[in-house]
């Protein structure tokens, strides 16, 4: 039997709040010996640009990662987001490694190649996975911490999403470990409506997601999340889950499902 | 007999030239199968931190690592310079991997404590190194390359000296590698006249430096250099170098000296 696995997402609303990352990072702890961590901060990179004077550039409503916002995320997500989450996991005694996918050659790149519409700058589309690497990390009892950043070969760091990251890291290790896959945001999981809390769909399968996204009942930013669920799903994936950061220390609790299980 | 180890410690002049920093990538490369890389950055750092707004603190011609401070370099060092290093050698066909020594707890250090005369703030002596973790990097086929940050264990990052972490470092694991420390500059080595590159001292033992340092004939910023580097040659370390990051491609030839060897 396969030895089980958390790959946990955490995303920007969760780090940059101290008391929710405070709480956030002890139940990731609990979480069980072997688990994977991938972060955001989005928000964070944001903040650091406008202190720097670099402008979003938008296109079409879509963010572009141009060069001076690369020298932005490389160093907040590589460096300051990375560095404190793995420094404050060592401090309550989990023996964390920071990692891009450049290190290691974790994670290969393409740069996206740009359109007639539109060109999205230094940003990654992953290729290829060396999960031997995490294998090996996680068998001398580390707990790897990722940054969105992936490598395209060629010197060059790009900007890469991080459900997609965590997705295709979940993927390329299901041939080795039993994973299961959190998206850990800070609302309690899927809702039917985004302002009641009550309307969580407490699980969803692919019928069920098409026909409330034909009806327009999923919101805009849970579509991606979705998509890449199933889409791990069906590359060997245990189980996803889409759930609150305080709901995480009940994971492993039969009779416990305040979140949404994507199956 | 043990394998030999190069350890290059490389700053900020030369990782700052895109032209010396290409051919001391390619040098470094061809460097032998093992190795491990040390960076500074502090020049990087400064730009960023101006750009940022930050005031440069200095106190008694010393500066001082404020929290705005560890902020900039915890995102330049572990950030920036260190992915940026990591991808570049990645696209020579080198497996790099970027560590602090928050990751895998690599180097733990004491925050220095605060004089009557003067509090350096977030900064770091290094106090425990986990060379073990190294050694399974290097065993892997991977190729570390540090940066100058270490942590305090209780969620802190903290600045540290790079050749101090060279030195450290290089210690550390001489029980498993016969290790050959290099310092790396864009001087020729320990020059009697700082204007003049013909005054290379070509090799320096301690009672010769002792003596050179009494007439007042070492420069203010190379006595930490040597300092160390004879505490390494004291701890186990095999050879230690000081040299211009072009003779690094020739470190292997016996006929070849123009560099400082310190014995």
């Amino acid at each position: 039997m396969k030895d089980s696995l958390f790959i946990i997402k955490v995303g920007g609303n969760v780090i940059d709040d101290e008391k929710a990352l405070d709480d956030f990072l002890e139940t990731f702890k609990n979480l069980g010996e072997q688990k994977i961590l991938v972060h955001g901060g989005g928000k964070i990179a944001a903040g650091i640009a406008e202190r720097m004077g670099y402008q979003t550039v938008m296109v079409e409503g879509r963010r572009i990662t141009d060069s001076n916002m690369l020298e932005v995320v490389t160093m907040v997500y590589g460096g300051l987001v990375n560095k404190n989450l793995v420094s404050r996991l060592q401090s309550i005694g989990i023996n964390a490694v920071g990692l891009t996918g450049a290190d290691g050659n974790l994670i290969l790149s393409n740069k996206r190649p740009k359109t007639d519409d539109i060109d999205f700058g230094w940003v990654g589309d992953p290729e290829t996975i060396n999960a031997g690497l995490l294998t090996k990390l996680l068998d001398a009892g580390m707990t790897p911490v990722i940054a969105p950043l992936t490598h395209d070969g060629k010197g060059n760091m790009l900007n890469t999403n991080a459900d997609t990251m965590a997705n295709r890291i979940a993927v390329g290790i299901s041939e080795d470990y039993e994973v299961h896959l959190v998206y850990v945001l800070d609302l309690p999981g899927v809702l039917r409506d985004i302002k009641d809390r009550s309307s969580l769909i407490s699980d969803i399968n692919e019928e069920h997601y098409q026909q409330l996204k034909d009806k327009g009942q999923i919101s805009k930013g849970m579509i991606p999340k979705l998509d890449n669920a199933f889409w791990a799903l069906e590359g060997g994936v245990k189980s996803v889950r889409i759930a609150h950061f305080e709901s995480i220390a009940k994971l492993n609790q039969a009779d416990y499902h305040d979140y949404t299980l994507v199956h």
